[in-house]
């Protein structure tokens, strides 16, 4: 199509100011957010329901440390506000809002900044929060973005990681490792011949690494049924033995029954990874719950009505138990990654 | 004295993880707030008195932007809360709680981690509020400290920046320009010399850029009678620019009644700087306010009780008025500083 001669003249590739970049990029992200008071004021408003708390957290993504280079703008800014909607969710709370604090090793291209907005919105419409404030800076080293996010829960409701009971029933919502095995293919490219998987598989793969997404509809099912919970963020064998420390009990995984996506299992039956490297694999932002059994039943009705996968993997016990995961013969499964050691009981 | 034979033996310099780094140097700073939950788990509850309501801003600092090479790690510390607090105030918000992202360039060691959780300690105990909870990375760029603070404020009293009307009295507090003078100091030691300073006086500017103090005490002042606020940390004119520009309307500082310390006076007579100079020097973090004619009375009278400084320096007037800075003999004062151009009226 010939362009119209009445058409405004293209814009400058960079943007001038702070100011003109806020009102372009970041503004129409806080449009439907009154409290961001149109993100022309130095606080916003967060005002909480009657009868409800407000549940917050914060984590930053560094380019180099949680990016990969090259990394889509809009897959960067969906994770960055991921990462900590993950945190939300597992606390049982409902997102409302987020400030974000972001530092730009460039001068800020419209493209980069578009796309960037871009991932930012979709991931608020996915997680039903939006923005209400923030911080742009210049900085002399990689691009950073930190986001403190803002969920609420009925008052004295959030589920914490400190309280699982022996007895309790341990779940996990979707699959377990897809995240880590997207890396994998990222930083082995091979792996996806050796292992025959087709490019939709290793897109999906890719996906849960990239652009995770925590299962905010569980959040009713998980402030109803939960003793305990915390999202996977680190390896579910990692994050389980944490959430036992925490809360002065001991647990079993029955390695079988964790959830494997039809890709991951191709990859373990190839050769590429283990079940064990799943476990310890990192980067799910799946949720990890725990659930007395007289509650279960409720639980997974509940997961169902919100059409989020739950899989019971295992149980609480006593502490002397200690934290285990078993093989089919019930062997405890060993786990050669590097950082068991740091996090086993002593 | 004697090492005691029975004395622990002395501690690795570097400390071994982020667990252990949360527990010793970060829980002490959340020991009073039940709802970080001894930052044993991801989120942290901020509960909101009744009637109240919850204000929030982030703002962070960058070694090699914001930082000079070999500050204090004490001094950053204290910064990095100040100018959220100052956010804060300005707003006539009552700290309550901040989160701390923050990013290390270098495996922490203990004298470093220790100066800096000193000077967290002494600004969160000057400025009423309590560390909830936070995120600690590891970067390959350089040091990050990215805060999101808490305040509370009556509900809907949040003092705006767009609210200023014609006729309002203009007041800043303490004294402008004392951090611009104390950065000059650092880049030019021979201006001491060739001001005739002595050491007190560089040791007091040198304070107010290096650990500024916003006038928390002024919180109930502002709620009680500014129509309009915000605080001062670009520069005195650019900032008022921004808040006549954001309520719609114009504004006049008579310049000579800006408030001065008695070493910045020092310096301009002597030719070290101009009164424009420190009138568009930044990082003051005082408090720009406007107040109804009526109010102004109470107004001075509770910043009195409050033991803040604080001075009629102009009045707001109509849009058509402009925005304009006056001397003695009612000259338009130039400011000759990059930066006013982009921010003055076309």
């Amino acid at each position: 199509m010939p362009r119209d001669p009445n058409e405004a003249p293209p814009r400058e590739r960079e943007i001038g100011g702070e100011e003109a970049l806020i009102a372009e990029y970041w503004a129409p992200l806080a449009a439907d957010f009154p409290g961001a008071l149109g993100l022309k004021d130095d606080c916003a408003v967060i005002a909480t329901p009657a009868g409800a708390e407000l549940i917050v957290t914060t984590d930053a993504l560094i380019a180099g440390v949680h990016v990969l280079p090259g990394e889509d703008p809009c897959a960067i800014a969906w994770k960055a506000l991921a990462v900590n909607i993950s945190d939300l969710v597992a606390k049982g709370a409902t997102p409302l809002a987020y400030l974000m604090s972001v530092a730009l090793p460039d001068a800020p291209e419209r493209a980069w900044l578009a796309s960037f907005a871009a991932g930012l919105a979709a991931a608020q419409q996915a997680f039903g929060c939006r923005l209400a404030g923030g911080d742009t800076d210049r900085t002399p080293g990689p691009l950073s973005v930190s986001i403190t996010a803002f969920g609420t829960v009925p008052k004295g409701r959030m589920v914490l990681r400190t309280t699982a009971q022996p007895g309790d029933r341990v779940y996990v919502t979707g699959c377990i490792g897809d995240a880590a095995l997207g890396l994998a293919l990222r930083r082995d490219p091979e792996l996806r011949a050796r292992c025959k998987l087709d490019a939709a598989a290793r897109r999906d793969l890719d996906a849960h690494f990239s652009r995770p997404h925590p299962p905010v509809a569980l959040v009713p099912a998980l402030g109803a049924c939960a003793s305990a919970a915390m999202d996977i963020s680190d390896g579910l064998m990692k994050d389980f033995d944490r959430l036992c420390r925490a809360s002065g009990v001991g647990g079993h995984i029955e390695a079988p029954h964790v959830p494997l996506s039809e890709p991951a299992r191709a990859i373990i039956a190839a050769g590429g990874a283990t079940l064990a490297d799943l476990m310890s694999g990192g980067e799910d932002y799946e949720v990890l719950a725990c659930v007395p059994p007289a509650r279960a039943g409720e639980f997974e009705r509940l997961a169902d009505k919100a059409g989020t996968r739950v899989t019971c993997i295992g149980t609480i016990a006593a502490a002397a138990a200690g934290v285990v995961a078993t093989d089919r013969a019930g062997q405890a499964v060993v786990f050669g990654k590097a950082g068991w050691d740091h996090f086993s009981r002593s």
